[in-house]
């Protein structure tokens, strides 16, 4: 396995890759890898003949009052993994490289970043689409995959690489959960015992929202109630919001669709936790 | 000459020859292919073992004032000139495959296209930025030719490729001019015989600043006055901007660096002219 930590060395190493005809499997992260990260590189590793994993704490996607400098960083742990699961090239640039004096180019998916993550987070979307697009052009991969517990994100890639005419394939890979429910995720680490004994509140929140669709339910406000009833019974829960969604636009929807995304967030202590779930259904005519 | 007409046909066409180790030249353009083009074509030709030549109206680049409905369309001359210069693919897409409904993503290099263009055509560069961005994911090309002609332009795409590390490099092209310094533009066409007389005032200005610098001048304020003077002698001239800048950043300087670029923009009647030139000096010590 090979570390790469100039965007130079990485666009040589794609360069000859290339040219030999190899496909190429990418996995962007921000290190501090959990078991969802090793189920998205497996992935990757069983359908691509290399695997890229990309590791870069992206500092404008952070916004003056978030965690940029306590978000958890761990190179020596993330390579071990990467090594164990088969990756090929670790991509863990340092800042200078991937912005260098001067740089200034952005780039905005405006629709998809207005609402949820984006109402709470003002430019980290941004951040998001500048940072992988730049990666991107310098993996070239044939397949990214991303993880579906930042749905929004996804959607966001989606929708860039599709609008910038980006070749290759994006992937969303299922969330991985604890036992309980709680999606995986770098940012659980901060939690403590009695705030991650509340956190899987969310996932039952969701639950409770698919379940009501299943049973026929098809007023988006209704099951925006239900999911809510269900955060309000904890009280270390406080919510910002529960949502209904176009699965492609991220607009809530009134009237059900036949696929539906139901997308939550809420702050446990100083911990935000996300999560969402895909809802598809057919009514009988 | 293959003539391409949506983005996943070209995209299609990329990766077989990709896949062929052939280098591919670019060169982007809104058609109304005059000599300029063609000697940026010839450029690729010589370079390149294939040439792609693009032709799109791109009409996010146009204010809502503007001229997109009356800018000159010509696809079967242009196609003509294609073929005689050895172009191997020209890609004139429909503007359906290049925005279809829902398209929202923007590329901005904001810093370069605050001011000059930027200031007369306030969505402009966002639009260049964006259709650029598209194309290079489209045709990946090895070496893309713009003319220096549209200096700011060329400037914000230099930067936009560094940012977002494309690869693949930029060459800016000679401007090409009538024998008495007008620059050659597809909207020279909209001129009267009255109008064309005095449209050379321009490259005059530019040349009077370039001989200033020569003859020893070193401030800014003082070539740009040198350089005013020349087109308050052309009364059909509505001066737009004369300025002193640096060649990358395109900020004005007071005191000259070693290399500069004179930018220069005016009206005659309801066409707008654009002109530059760069000037190197080595002052002895």
């Amino acid at each position: 396995m090979k570390t790469i930590r100039t965007t130079a060395a990485m666009a040589a190493w794609r360069r000859r890759l290339h040219r030999e005809g190899v496909t190429i499997g990418f996995v962007p992260t921000m290190g501090a890898l959990h078991d969802g990260h090793r189920s998205l590189i497996r992935a990757a590793r069983m359908t691509c003949d290399t695997v890229v994993v990309s590791i870069f704490v992206n500092p404008t996607q952070f916004g003056p009052t978030e965690d940029l400098s306590n978000y958890p960083r761990q190179l020596g742990l993330d390579r071990a993994l990467c090594l164990t699961e088969g990756v090929d090239v670790v991509f863990a640039p340092e800042r200078r490289t991937m912005y260098p004096p001067g740089a200034q180019t952005v780039v905005a998916v405006p629709a998809i970043a207005r609402r949820w993550e984006g109402e709470a987070r003002p430019h980290h979307f941004q951040g998001v689409a500048t940072i992988v697009t730049k990666l991107l052009c310098l993996v070239q991969p044939d397949i990214t995959w991303f993880g579906q517990k930042d749905y929004q994100q996804a959607a966001l890639v989606q929708q860039l690489m599709k609008d910038l005419n980006f070749p290759g394939r994006l992937i969303v890979h299922p969330t991985v959960r604890d036992s309980d429910g709680l999606a995986l995720s770098s940012r659980n680490i901060y939690l403590s015992k009695i705030h991650r004994q509340a956190a899987p509140v969310l996932f039952r929140a969701l639950e409770a929202g698919s379940a009501a669709i299943h049973a026929g339910e098809r007023r988006g406000a209704s099951i925006q109630r239900r999911m809510a009833r269900v955060v309000a019974q904890e009280p270390l829960a406080v919510l910002e919001y529960l949502a209904v969604c176009d699965p492609i636009t991220l607009e809530p929807v009134s009237r059900l669709p036949r696929r539906v995304v139901l997308l939550g967030a809420l702050r446990i202590g100083r911990i935000r936790l996300l999560d969402n779930t895909l809802v598809s259904f057919r009514d009988k005519v």
